[in-house]
């Protein structure tokens, strides 16, 4: 990692500067529990995660695609014999989560902060986009970007549009995130530099074996702040 | 409208570069005809704007907040007592939308040839961050444009977050779109150039009573390739 070349540092946002991940498994819980009729939790969580799994590709990422595959779970695990109120509940479970406040992590703004006069910083994430907008607004953490990216997805030709658009070389960048898969692994294939940050709540869909990644532009440390201790 | 200033022209998507809302409008006739029990098009058509309506803070734009407030529509039409298989039926004709091919509309690709010469082209669009994707790889349009923005919403502050972005006066800027309220209103508000092409098919929501606008920065023509004629 060759401090000297960081132009532009990218930030993830969901479970990196902020609590995320703990709020769609709070919604599939009280899900699992209206569908108690139609199978255990363990039986609902594995039907939802292949019906999400299949519709990545139609609906992408995020909070809509999220609620429109807990209708479609519901349908499927009761045979299309569901009373249509429990669909209203479903509706109403994704609304609340929509509009909850999502809980800042620990130092992130003191971070930001820090870092935001050595750097350019922005947010590159992936989602929903009116929704990551609504959350960066309310996380008062939206003075510290100076560009905001919802990335549809973010493998490594996301980034490389990102990098083409931002008009800066792999290795003027720097990402931070919580997912190997989304924040790590692709932007070290382009060539650019990673910090893994890793969350103790993580999506199956982000996780992947631990692999060899190159020491030289990359690390891993156990909180955000702790980067400051590296740049 | 001082030609010799600008540098960077913005299309609107949806009904200016390609066919949207007929299809929109499709997808609601097939909606209408499968709750043909619940009340005639013209009721539940209302119905389901109010709701789309109700919406729009929560969902935003584009197709899933369309899929989305079908589905509560229908719930809220028959008072929560659906045959979900009716729910399963919606949610087929929402992913049979999105897999559609947008049919690009006449000489657009000429006129996007001819500009980008000697103007940097971006497509500045609303609604679904990977549907609006989709439909731009599928048009084979994507090599004519610099950037692709989408945008949680097209009102002024929308704009004048996008022009700091791409760095540019408001004067620099034109944008040619279908919706006088989306793509024309806001950007001369802002003092930015705008061209109307009307389209046959608009959504109720984009529909604004006629008004003065400043005729120096706005031009009104019938079709795409007049915009040939002016720049």
């Amino acid at each position: 990692m060759d401090l000297l070349k960081i132009k532009i540092i990218g930030f993830d946002a969901d479970d990196t500067l902020w609590v995320n991940e703990p709020y769609y498994r709070e919604t599939e819980n009280e899900f699992f529990n209206l569908l108690k009729d139609y199978g255990s939790s363990d039986y609902l969580s594995q039907v939802l995660l292949e019906v999400e799994l299949n519709n990545i590709e139609t609906y992408g990422f995020g909070i809509k695609a999220f609620i429109l595959s807990l209708i479609e779970t519901a349908l499927k695990v009761s045979g299309n014999k569901l009373d249509s109120g429990l669909i209203g509940k479903i509706i109403a479970l994704g609304k609340a989560q929509i509009t909850r406040q999502n809980e800042i992590l620990p130092e992130t703004e003191t971070v930001l902060k820090r870092l935001s006069g050595k750097y350019r910083l922005i947010v590159a994430t992936k989602g929903d986009l009116l929704d990551q907008e609504r959350k960066l607004k309310n996380s008062g953490l939206l003075p510290y970007f100076h560009h905001i990216e919802v990335m549809s997805n973010k493998k490594a030709v996301n980034y490389r549009q990102l990098l083409t658009h931002l008009d800066i070389l792999p290795e003027e960048f720097l990402m931070v995130g919580n997912s190997l898969k989304s924040d790590v692994v692709p932007v070290l294939e382009l060539g650019g530099n990673a910090i893994h940050v890793p969350f103790h709540t993580t999506w199956i869909y982000e996780d992947i074996p631990a692999a060899e990644l190159p020491g030289s532009r990359f690390r891993k440390v156990d909180k955000i702040s702790d980067i400051l201790e590296i740049l």
